[in-house]
């Protein structure tokens, strides 16, 4: 086990009706906020009406910018750090999923920050920010509860992540909110928790006995509410304990004590930089293909990964993790998930060149080290 | 599922060396610090040595307070609340294990009140309180990250826990600081961190899918780490899976999203304050005694405890249930902890007063809700 310091401050305030609260804890933040969110569907669903009504109730001034997207530009963060600045906003409330809330993040890091936002991208740490407030409507990203952004520059392409103090100070998590989530963002949802997950599952780190116990037990959770949610999107408990999953998979818990790897996340990144496809689809597709290119270096990891999360149970270890790769797979396909770069018509013209973004000045990975040419074999695996 | 709110900030730092850095840490908190701890153990190990110099280096001033025993006293909290008083102390260190801690936070609490520090133990919420920062020694109570502390006032004798806004600010984790604590001393801290998954596991909440299987894959580390401790002390990873899962089953983690039990403790504290016996030894003898009480409650919930903690399985839930129960008393006596009242020479003549008194003017424990003579047949069956 590893040396490890872990603080997750966010407060989750979790259940029916609890986006009635926002006002309430928004006003702990500041007197005037930014309201942050996406394309309107939470206008058309009432949420809208209803967080205005609690900010009104709280006595919080508001000003407005929406039109987030899935992969966030920065060209609307920097317009929301303008706006931050010229009205002199004291915090910020991100309604929506993970874009929304990654959008804020990066929105309330400008907008104490002098220099150019994309900077924090570009390796600075964010070490000040407003405070963000959170509404979740999606159980994905688990942004709401993370120490991280992801943003896309438009001019690169380049989707980028940065990291610091930017924890939520609250999240709001109401699952009945994400009933309205279509079929496909919540298999995409499902793909993205389980991956951050697998990101810390699959490490070099020896004797995790505790935190691989909960990761195994978070991921069988996830993918019995996740099959349930499927075919009853109204069914309330397993709503919950999916969004509930959501958060712990990427609050940094489960990593503690552990070497991460996310290698995967970087190789999906620059598909859905490249082809704005959904990550949780792009996760889909590129962590199988990077299980069954890493495989060898821990069989017996993966076997317990068989064992435990898959319930497979075969005499060999070699046989059984195999098979754990493609129950994996068979998973995000009965989800209606993409398994392959090729269903949506991406097929090898830039693998070369995002490997090479991908592995930048060095290697991407840590359970292995993924030079360029191993990311481009990882993409043709993914074909 | 139920609603819930969820805040747990306690900065953990965690792994080898970690105590050196007490002193930068309690630096943020204040410039003058209250050095509490036990009986000097942590004199004749040179951790006090070691944590003087870290203070000392980052320029915090300290005044010193020793003497906390096992069921920490109220009057040493008094005599510590004067000293903060009077020294005009500003936050306070606690080195220690459980006890240390839990009289800590009575002492920063009762530090800025006026009134009698009893009074939180009578229902009052703790609202504010110096803040505590700790540097634990025994994998066991869970307080370095808990926003409860129990105390005992010698002049009743009455044990009584209170709640509020202590939550540690940081808590220090070393497993090797836990290789020299006795075999007794680890194993009532296995029967302990047990005992609190048990209050949040056994509920009468449904579809708590989630937090039931992060429940089950902590009660199975702490077993399988549990035994590898027993036989070799000095095994860091086993010491440091047992310890992050001591904080992991008291931080409110466990219990989100769930109505929790806690009668067994109630009934385990009047058994310590009455005869002074170790709060892990008690709960280890309670727990099966409240096991057997209340099986038929929820025989599938117990069957899956059998099932998903202890690998039994048979074709019918009631005798899985049984079984169980059976598997979790041999467990405890594998550690060499008692479980029965006559092993520690305690027999019937107390049992109405200490049910009465647990019992309240109302019913304990929320599972089943138990009146003075249900709590009186308990003590009955842990004869």
């Amino acid at each position: 086990m590893e040396n490890f310091e872990y603080q997750c401050q966010t407060k989750i305030i979790f259940g029916k009706e609890t986006e009635n609260q926002a006002g309430e804890e928004i006003n702990k933040l500041g007197k005037k906020v930014l309201l942050h969110y996406g394309s309107g569907s939470i206008k058309k669903s009432g949420l809208y009406d209803r967080i205005v009504e609690s900010l009104k109730k709280a006595n919080v001034e508001f000003v407005e910018l929406s039109g987030v997207v899935p992969n966030p530009r920065l060209s609307l963060v920097k317009e929301g750090v303008e706006l931050c600045k010229k009205e002199d906003v004291d915090c910020i409330l991100a309604v929506g999923g993970g874009s929304v809330i990654d959008s804020a993040k990066a929105i309330g890091a400008g907008a104490v920050y002098d220099g150019n936002v994309w900077d924090f991208f570009e390796g600075k740490i964010i070490e000040k920010s407003l405070p963000v407030g959170v509404v979740l409507t999606i159980s994905a990203a688990g942004s709401e509860a993370s120490n991280a952004t992801v943003i896309t520059n438009e001019d690169g392409p380049r989707k980028a992540s940065s990291h610091g103090n930017i924890r939520p100070k609250f999240a709001i998590l109401n699952p009945e909110l994400t009933y309205s989530v279509s079929k496909d963002q919540t298999a995409n949802g499902i793909a993205d928790m389980m991956a951050h997950i697998f990101e810390r599952y699959f490490t070099n780190s020896k004797s995790v006995d505790l935190t691989d116990k909960l990761c195994e037990g978070a991921l069988r959770s996830i993918v019995k509410n996740g099959r349930i949610v499927m075919s009853e999107p109204e069914n309330y408990d397993a709503r919950a304990n999916l969004m509930w999953a959501s958060t712990l998979a990427h609050n940094g818990l489960l990593g503690t004590g552990r070497e991460e790897d996310w290698a995967s996340h970087g190789i999906e990144h620059q598909l859905s930089a490249f082809y704005d496809i959904p990550h949780g689809a792009g996760l889909a597709i590129i962590f199988p293909a990077w299980m069954r290119y890493v495989v060898k270096q821990d069989i017996s990891r993966f076997a317990q990964f068989a064992r435990e999360v898959w319930k497979i149970d075969e005499c060999c270890d070699e046989d059984m993790a195999i098979q754990a790769i493609e129950k994996t797979k068979e998973f995000f396909k009965e989800l209606g998930l993409p398994t392959s770069l090729s269903e949506l018509n991406i097929y090898n013209e830039k693998f070369v060149e995002m490997a090479k973004i991908c592995a930048g000045s060095g290697r991407r990975g840590n359970f292995v080290r993924l030079k360029s040419e191993d990311i481009e074999r990882i993409y043709e695996l993914a074909k």
